[in-house]
């Protein structure tokens, strides 16, 4: 089979030919469907820094994977052929499909653990299946497992893109009152489809509505300061972007409002599973562009440049 | 009786005539016998921002007391006349003694209510039962409820100074494994006698220890920095000091060690209640300096000019 593999910083995807997976004991074999490509795959082209995560190459690449179970191995009889998946990308020893010993779904075959597997709701499609891996487990994470969002909840979220919409739309469907802020006009345009209680340029302008939560999904620096800024008594503000590496921290207000601040990366199994359920619903639609698995080295190009509107999701023929 | 009153900003304390309290319902009379003077003190008669909280004048100032009630208004049978108390500064309502319309312990007998009665052991002396009430109670929360210190945690404790003494002190005293930092080499002299099981100048020389908790009881902006970056996976850093106003946060750190960040702000009655029960063993004994209520005024000149080491305790006469 055919799969776009990473073979070192800088250089670009290479589509090698290599063996079908079998399945060991404690693994399946899951017949991707669609494959998500993240903006974190461009970094590890692009950044020696990410070397570290491959220890031998070439790895094929993909960590935002559903598909369809197409080999059961021992140990695994609470799966069967057939079933489909959508799959955590963690390992329980830290290691990620599509990483270290693992490889993703940049090609047709992926082997997957109990460490990954989550059963598919038939109500949710392969697509959002699979952008919720990632993008959808991160966003969850942060708002909903350390956010604590529940109905009633006062929460302000900014940056409305991939991430951002996934997190506000989620809380808006677990019947919180969200605020919504981001500096793109197109981002702003979204807020009633997400269905927030107020949008602006920035979420200070929120600041008199006694913010619970805010969840930063852009990580700008000066949007940290705004979410701590607009937090009342108590709150708890959660980074989750990285656009800059740091901050500045009022500590006065950190200090006098007894503010907690998290940060928050991935998330985990019971995260997705929760997130299935919450997407059963239908109501959680996040735009997605669909593209084809000989067009990933080009959709890697279009992150790598920037202004991509939408989750950019790979989708494999059934009969590959 | 005379009592030490503040009349407005950069404006001296006053020693005026005032006429003594006299308990209404929910309230008992207490007969200060031990009174702290406090850098926030020093704020407020140097800092116009801190009028807001003085809106009527002349106030009695002092929030660090223990003393014994000499007198019951109705209601309070629970309590006695004779009963050895401390009290904590706050008031339900978000007042405070020595704030507000609540008279402190500059004076010789003052107003409490149930907001602020702790019963004080009999083992724990006045002179330690006062500087419990708000060095204390805000060194405990921030490092016992704030960071949830246990036996066996892994702390890390900036500034060796008077809060961060006491908390390092609780936390050793509660088993945790303590490693303290200061600047001052007389500060690291203090690490035996706080039972640290290593000291140095940063709290980064002990990053290899796997620190689960962090206190930055200093806060010079660089503190915060060194704290967060000494931290292990998933820990937990609690800002109490204000050296500096703001800090840099490395959200990288913060997002890939998934940590979380609390802002301390004094404690409640619950945690001076468990202080005192600590403090039963006799071997909590920060350094205080005992003055006589004539000498509050230079107490406050000291604490103005920096360098005063262990809290500055004003003791009363058991007769006045």
């Amino acid at each position: 089979m055919k799969a776009w593999q990473f073979t070192g910083t800088n250089k670009p995807l290479e589509l090698n030919e290599v063996p079908e997976p079998t399945a060991g004991p404690g693994q399946v074999v899951v017949t991707v469907r669609v494959a998500g490509v993240c903006h974190s795959d461009v970094s590890a082209l692009d950044d020696e820094g990410w070397m570290g995560l491959f220890p031998t190459l070439p790895r094929t690449m993909g960590h935002e994977n559903a598909g369809v179970i197409t080999e059961v191995g021992e140990g695994m009889d609470h799966w069967k052929v057939g079933d489909r998946v959508g799959l955590a990308p963690m390992f329980s020893d830290g290691d990620a499909l599509g990483y270290g010993k693992w490889d993703g779904g940049f090609g047709p075959k992926l082997l997957a653990t109990d460490d990954n597997l989550v059963k598919l709701p038939d109500e949710v499609s392969f697509e959002l299946g699979a952008m919720a891996t990632d993008a959808g487990l991160t966003a969850y994470h942060a708002i909903m497992t350390l956010g604590e969002v529940k109905k009633g909840t006062k929460v302000g979220v900014i940056g409305l893109g991939g991430l951002g919409y996934i997190g506000a739309r989620v809380a808006v469907l677990s019947g919180a009152e969200v605020y919504g802020a981001d500096l793109s006009l197109a981002a702003r345009e979204l807020a009633d489809e997400i269905g927030l209680a107020g949008v602006g340029e920035s979420i200070e302008e929120f600041a008199d509505k006694g913010l619970e939560v805010v969840v930063d999904y852009a990580g700008f620096g000066v949007t940290t300061e705004s979410g701590v800024n607009a937090l009342s008594k108590f709150g708890v503000f959660v980074q989750v972007g990285m656009g800059k590496l740091e901050a500045r921290l009022d500590t006065l207000q950190l200090i006098t409002k007894q503010l907690t601040v998290k940060g928050s990366n991935s998330g985990t199994k019971e995260d997705l599973e929760n997130l299935y359920e919450l997407m059963r619903s239908g109501d959680l639609n996040p735009p997605v562009n669909l593209i084809t698995h000989a067009e990933i080295p080009e959709a890697i190009d279009r992150l790598r440049e920037g202004g991509v509107v939408g989750r950019l999701i790979a989708v494999y023929d059934e009969a590959q």
